[in-house]
């Protein structure tokens, strides 16, 4: 089991990480990713953290890589689920995860990603997406 | 990291088990997810099975008795991800995972569990579920 399972719904590739990460695991997710915001044209990425006990600097870094590879294919990344330990774990650490959104649960995690798309296409409406969004 | 994490995705419970499961962490799971059911009101459970290379009696069974607690609970349960190779050995096996429905990926699990609530609901209009998995 050194594949973390992407998941995708609607317009978003879900990630729920629970299992402690490697080396080879953090580049094998990497690139598993890559491929399916490609192959699928998604424009959210949310990564579930729930489950995690500690986000360490590799961790950290692993996800600012993602957010990054994901930005640059035009998908916006959600990092969702903190829990409170890591949340002050990571400031005390100094680790600030630059340039990586968050969100409390998925829902709001996908809720952001259909607002800034939706800031994007205004003019053309995005209502669909805000609907979607809207029923949960 | 013993506990699996359930994720809230509108109306549906999303699980993605990735862990090998063990007595403690199946009978874990089994609550927290009955209690989320009853504190959520959702009405689908979604157990992705992804990163599951084997299913042998042990999680058969689990899963199961999860279809079995959402059944009383109002909630339909759809096992999705399954793997070519874990099909061909489930059946080696004699398993045949009674009771319980299956999906090729978590958005036809979706369309599976607005579509059963649908027809439950068809007299009053169910046309909101319909729409949410329509945008997939």
């Amino acid at each position: 089991m050194e594949r973390v399972p992407i998941l995708k719904i609607g317009d978003i590739l879900l990630v729920s990480i629970q299992v402690d990460m490697s080396d080879q695991t953090a580049v094998t997710l990497q690139d598993d990713l890559a491929e399916r915001i490609v192959a699928t044209g998604c424009h959210g990425v949310i990564i579930d953290i729930t489950a995690l006990d500690i986000v360490d600097s590799f961790v950290g870094r692993m996800l600012s890589t993602i957010a990054s590879i994901s930005k640059v294919l035009d998908a916006e990344t959600v990092v969702v689920g903190m829990r409170p330990a890591v949340a002050i774990t990571l400031v005390e650490l100094g680790l600030s995860l630059n340039g990586i959104r968050t969100a409390l649960n998925v829902e709001r995690g996908m809720e952001l990603v259909a607002a800034s798309r939706d800031d994007e296409w205004d003019e053309v409406g995005g209502d669909e997406d805000a609907e979607t969004t809207a029923t949960s």
